[in-house]
């Protein structure tokens, strides 16, 4: 039976609470065997475990905030706008995606696809 | 060539504006022949432009009011939030969906789909 959305929402909310405070390997848990992450969206498509852990790992270290701004979840997926800045020396880089997932019937997700752009999607103060 | 990231904008501002004010001809007009439509997500997909129009038609005389939340665009898609009201005598209806949308090359819309709830993303006031 697939996911409910009440599970996919705690799925959600755990992936971007593990984005701003866990390890790479927490967010990386979130993930089914054999899924897929598009982060931005028209970059090339990461297919295997060891590419997904690698795009995140590069978050390992970073001293980020994460906030979930808005949810929509239905049919088993969900689309969701959340804030991530990050602190680097006396700068903060802030951006707001909005993320796309699909989930299995366990509530792992099987594919995110990430809407922003580096030209006119990031914010420095 | 794919259409420019400018001219998605142009089109997923007037998609909403034309949802607000325009008629459903308007709308259908924004549409790529062989678009499909799924909204919500988890619905049939609509497939043939009877449907699409039929689809939008529902939303003729209707008093409604629409607002461009947040857009973010990049590889020649889109996700966006924007808020929409609909007056039904003394009572309004408001949601706020995230629409995902894909482009030909001439910005014309090859796919929408809406995540939405309507168990859980609509408020009457």
């Amino acid at each position: 039976m697939a996911a409910s959305n009440e599970r996919i929402r705690e799925v959600v909310e755990a992936y971007v609470d593990r984005v701003g405070n866990g390890t790479s390997a927490e967010v990386v848990a979130l993930y089914a065997e054999g899924a897929t992450v598009e982060d931005p969206v028209g970059a090339d498509v990461l297919t295997t475990r060891e590419q997904i852990a690698t795009f995140y790992g590069n978050l390992d270290g970073l001293e980020q905030e994460t906030s979930l701004v808005e949810a929509r979840i239905g049919g088993g997926q969900a689309a969701f706008l959340f804030r991530i800045s990050t602190k680097v020396g006396d700068q903060t880089f802030t951006m707001a995606p909005i993320d796309v997932m699909t989930f299995d019937d366990d509530g792992l997700i099987t594919s995110m696809k990430a809407y922003w752009n580096a030209d006119t999607d990031m914010t420095v103060t």
